[in-house]
């Protein structure tokens, strides 16, 4: 596995000159981070500088991952050729197996592979993309930051948008993984090399369809790590959909659900959650259970969050008396006694800060959502800064649902900064809080 | 009503000389806007600049609109010389009356505002904002973009987030209304004003209990122009949180849910629904029924919009065989044949510009929806203006899905400037569209 993530010498199959060519693409992603990279192309003399070879087996040094970007049929032509030359793992970039019917060139590429001992990612997928040791091995043209979440995806095109976003949003990645039609180099096993990467915080999926379940679950039971799953395909439109997409067997979304919770796999509704869910694992552990404090500045906040709660199987904890008490004395007298806890609209950081040094010697909650909505006394700021210490002290994983648009920004950053997650809403917020809860 | 969106003159009874203090702010968001504005004030004789009166009745000019900004216990006091000046309209910001349990205060003024035939809006409310006569009668202190959707809130907090969001986001407003107590002006009188103001396309409500629910849907009912409501206190969570904060009764969502069927209000899940709705509104009418066509480049967004038509009891209509057979003239060999269209990752506008020209002609869905993530071949701008034409041609609602970050930017502004909605991923998308969709 390590030779895809982090491969000293690298062939790039079907390397073109021309701008535009996936194999151009990828030989110029792979050159830009300085890779030690041969463009193997039978008509070229040279591609963007670096000496081009007809074949593979005319480069002296020993290569560790080839990348193939020719047509179809002439993928086991090479694939025999990286076999000769001794590579023990290859990705396939090109389309046009079983994907479109073609099992039987699919079959010919597996035969050649198992001959040679050849490992395979792909065909037709978008390639791997590895922040830390940057390495470009795909089609997509820009790096995205370092970061502590692996993605794995069944669908090369959805990983382009994710990537992008991503980059855009400032998502670190510790890996980018494109399996297409995922005919050797599967799920099970990429779970477990992430699971052994130090760089890796938090395993994220796209997945329409496994060919193995029985040794996905195994894997995913055994992993310390979260493992955090969109599945495509789980209506009967969205399973035709994915049928004629992957050429996988379509397969009953209850049977996926119950697996995903046999083994301890979250499944989210949507790529926001995935990432959501992701990025707070990379901050730190799950909530132990699902009591939750609210806090809000806002009655309306408060009530959303709370309807939220519920909708989403979450308790809105009941407050001690003794705790209610000693909220009275730091609180106007007209506060709601009851969680959420409404600090009212005009509370400044002091009248937080009182509050939370009561909140923090309390143990009745597994988890804080903090909704804030920035009016006129609000200091969005000052507050962030007061919850991150709270965090810090306390240990219990804390949200925030700072809400608004240029006033809240820099308190937006300064909680993304210091690890904790903002919600623009209670209602999406609080539905991926609820994935995260240890069940 | 029009007294309280456009007063010719208004006083700031309680304008404050002090920064921090509401009725500071209140007076200079008016005088920002060059409104004709009187400070009332008896400890001071200038502020910001202008003469300030110790009382509405030292003012020779007819007063139009009067916005109160003192302490609670003040405001009988000051309502009754609003009542001799025979001020008509009145909004109440001051807090300190029901809300708490002063229940006694606010029959007061109730009382004063009868006897002299005063329309009250609030107390305990923001204000209220016409960004299209530039009145900012609120101490909001920023003014929205003009635009087509009023929104009327009955957390004067959580309109203060909307208003910070839609500013930072560009979305224009016609107006907002805080309701705050709700005492006398209430949602079916606004609802029926906006009914008739030329500048409202879409009705935007956050509604945490309603007074009068048989008015209310009267009016609703009538109404031509689209009521969309967000309803705080759906579940029993919410319901508790809802009647510490606004002391209104308990009601059961059921109830709320089924009239806000009956009378043909669009119920939505979140604020992010509430604006996409709306924002559609005020572009165009919504889908006549739930068949939806879906175009994609990326197999693995037409599996999640799939997914998310089920989900939302939307239907993947079903294409005509006779259009199968036209499309396989301009599709790759190995298309999906079926909806989702998936027109492959490689597809460039010149594929796609012969695909919208057979679909184009045709009439078995009610609307469609466009996926796309931004691949190698991908130009999504040029995409993006394709489908603009085609809208403009078939008149057919139609939604973007451009996923991804910078790649897609320019693309989504394109569609946003002329009238296409996008969003961000499928399911969010699409439960939107759903909630438009006629029943």
């Amino acid at each position: 596995m390590k030779n895809f993530f982090e491969p000293k010498r690298i062939a790039v199959i079907g390397a073109s000159r021309f701008r535009g060519k996936v194999g151009h693409d990828i030989f110029k992603n792979l050159l830009k981070e300085k890779k030690k990279v041969y463009p193997i192309n039978p008509n070229a003399k040279k591609i963007l500088g670096k000496k081009a070879y007809a074949s593979v087996l005319d480069i002296k040094d020993k290569i560790y991952l080839a990348v193939i970007s020719v047509p179809a049929k002439i993928v086991p032509i090479v694939l025999k050729e990286c076999g000769k030359k001794k590579i023990k793992s290859v990705i396939i970039i090109s389309s046009g197996f079983s994907e479109i019917g073609n099992k039987k060139l699919e079959d010919e590429i597996k035969n050649i592979s198992q001959k040679f001992g050849i490992r395979i990612l792909g065909p037709n997928c978008l390639g791997i993309i590895n922040p830390h040791k940057k390495i470009n091995a795909s089609f997509f043209n820009k790096m995205p930051e370092k970061g502590a979440i692996a993605f794995i995806s069944q669908s090369g095109a959805l990983g382009v948008a994710v990537l992008d976003w991503a980059i855009q949003n400032k998502v670190g990645l510790s890996s980018f993984v494109s399996i297409g039609n995922a005919m050797d180099v599967q799920f099970p096993e990429l779970i477990n090399y992430f699971e052994h990467d130090k760089k890796t915080k938090a395993i994220c999926l796209y997945i329409e369809s496994l060919k193995d379940g029985r040794k996905f679950m195994e894997i995913v039971s055994k992993s310390k790590k979260p493992v955090i799953v969109l599945k495509g395909g789980l209506t009967k439109a969205g399973e035709k959909a994915a049928t004629t997409h992957t050429a996988a067997l379509a397969s009953i979304a209850e049977v996926y659900k119950g697996a995903f919770k046999q083994c301890g796999a979250i499944q989210v509704d949507n790529l926001h959650q995935l990432f959501e869910v992701a990025r707070h694992f990379v901050y730190e552990k799950a909530p132990k259970g699902k009591k939750g404090l609210i806090l809000t500045n806002a009655g309306g906040a408060g009530v959303l969050a709370s309807d939220a709660f519920e909708k989403n199987n979450l308790e809105v904890v009941e407050i001690p008396e003794k705790v209610i008490i000693k909220l009275n004395s730091v609180l106007p007298e007209h506060w709601s006694k009851n969680n959420p806890i409404d600090v009212i609209g005009d509370a400044t950081p002091r009248r937080y800060k009182k509050v939370l040094a009561i909140l923090e010697k309390e143990k009745f909650y597994d988890f804080a959502f903090f909704a804030l909505t920035p009016q006129t006394m609000t200091k969005p700021e000052e507050v962030a800064k007061l919850l991150i210490k709270f965090q810090k002290k306390t240990k219990i994983p804390c949200f925030g649902c700072f809400m608004g648009g240029d006033a809240v920004k820099k308190a937006k950053k300064i909680l993304k900064e210091n690890g904790i997650l903002n919600f623009k809403e209670p209602e999406y917020g609080v539905a991926a809080i609820a994935k995260m809860v240890k069940k």
